[in-house]
């Protein structure tokens, strides 16, 4: 048993984390500022004995530094997670992203937490030129704000690895789909599907390839990867040999609602600037740790549907965009 | 003519810079905190009616949104650059490297200047397995805390360039000598060699090897780089052919000051925690536009110790790590 501090716990990916955690045994701390988690993701987890949440504001340094004594472990997963619209509100992700880290960092330090776990993504290879891209491709340049504050994020954490004796386990996500996701083409998609069944708008031209992860593959692969390696920095890919197309999910979509809505797509490669029209990732080192997604695009966009008929309420709250 | 701000103008590259971008019939607005830039530095240029330099906090973005207006193109060289003492003050290299590169973009963007030139670092390559490194070596892991800093403007600058139609020439450096040069190991010897030229203790085992630039070879490269590279982003490696260790310093050092002191060495291969037991770039890009450096290591640290000599109050005044 651990004591674990997940933050970020009442996101999307953090409270489906916290329940893995507690549902292995271990003692965890969820911190979130609510300002896109939401109650309802941690309701079970906080029936639990082992399970405390904390709101604060990561960006509070001083506040939030008492809450990290007699932890051993933090899953850092706080942050500005919408790629999108960092061109709106370009300090966004400078303050929800990097600087937040710097501030988990130093409450990690003043406690002498040495274990971090972190949320990156493969939007830090912007548009790579090897596809499929491995960790180690050549030095991208950066085409979001978001993936710019990710690998700003990730080089603290490696200085800290070496100046300050850290130990770091990196993960770079694909798109994550499954229960309690609330932002991305899927949940956009069904949303004005469920407005207008007729028709529907989409950004770009339609043929973006993406990849995407199944939430709970995206934890078993994260676990598999902190037990097996113990470097000084750890560094995977997280996805799947999957690559689909925007028009892929559109599919799927249409068969589980059984509609068949006329599609306006764009003359665009990308769906907005800083897009990656491909994005695909080079996932032969966490394979190789024995970790193959259990869920296919299908089985993922599925259980996301089925998640959004039982969570109306999820569904018909503002999305991020709408509550800029 | 171009109306240029420089950042960091009292500093020892930018008040080069603005000696070289005056002689070219540039106007010239310097903007600097003098916590390490020093007014004697910018005596000459202040006499010039072309240039201006306003005494500023670049974290303090709502005062220095001002000084932006009406002008071209910026070169940003105002940072932290003392890579050794990142894991003493980490917050320094975050604000002074970082934050500081943010606010500059903003206040850019505010006054629509799109051409950014920014001074970044062979740090960032952390200890990179491929000598000479390449501008597109595989993705490296951080080991400063300033290299970490100085990758993440790069990320700014690159995700600006995508998002806000910038236009961007990042130069990575190796450590840079000649006159005005005030930190570095040169600059340490001389110094602790004038207070005793009978011993020399020294840090790590003197076998680090190193690459350097003289500053006018600096400067040359990069308005070359500037002046024929017109892409979106513009990524240099700026350094030399030759590979130096401490030792070879050392010898000229000796020679120069007419004396032969006890070398006290350490076990270690790094001289202290980040530190890059090698650094060596690949510099075949800038090598390509024509550019061929004109002064051997060599040269460079003997214009250096005749700087020195003819400017004792700089050696005098206390150096960044005694104002620590």
């Amino acid at each position: 048993m651990k004591k674990i501090i997940v933050t970020g716990a009442a996101g999307f990916i953090g409270s489906n984390l916290v329940d893995h955690l507690l549902s292995r045994g271990h003692e965890v701390l969820g911190l979130d500022n609510f300002s896109t988690g939401r109650r309802r993701f941690i309701e079970k987890a906080t029936t639990h004995p082992n399970f405390k949440i904390i709101t604060c504001d990561l960006l509070d340094k001083g506040e939030i530094v008492q809450y990290f004594q007699g932890y051993d472990v933090v899953f850092h997963l706080a942050a500005n997670a919408d790629v999108r619209f960092g061109f709106t509100h370009p300090r966004k992700d400078l303050e929800q992203n990097t600087i937040v880290t710097f501030n988990v960092l130093e409450a990690m330090r003043a406690h002498s937490i040495k274990n971090i776990v972190f949320s990156s993504t493969g939007a830090i290879y912007g548009e790579s030129k090897i596809i499929p891209t491995p960790e180690d491709c050549p030095m991208p340049t950066q085409t979001s704000l978001y993936g710019a504050s990710k690998l700003a994020c990730e080089g603290l954490i490696q200085a800290y690895c070496e100046g300050f004796d850290f130990q770091s386990w990196i993960f770079r996500f694909v798109s994550v789909l499954g229960e309690r996701y609330t932002h991305g083409h899927v949940f956009d998609f069904y949303k004005k599907l469920l407005n207008n069944p007729n028709t529907l708008e989409i950004l770009g031209d339609g043929h973006q390839k993406k990849s995407y992860i199944y939430i709970q593959d995206c934890i078993e692969a994260m676990m598999l990867g902190i037990e097996k390696e113990k470097d000084k920095i750890n560094i995977f890919n997280l996805g799947t040999p999957e690559m689909i197309e925007v028009f892929n999910s559109i599919e799927i979509i249409k068969k589980f609602m059984n509609i068949d809505p006329k599609i306006i797509s764009q003359d665009s490669t990308k769906g907005w600037i800083g897009d990656n029209p491909m994005l695909f990732l080079d996932t032969k080192k966490i394979n190789s740790l024995g970790w193959q997604p259990k869920f296919s695009f299908r089985d993922g966009v599925i259980k996301t549907l089925e998640w959004f008929e039982g969570n109306a309420w999820a569904v018909s709250e503002k999305t991020s965009k709408e509550r800029l």
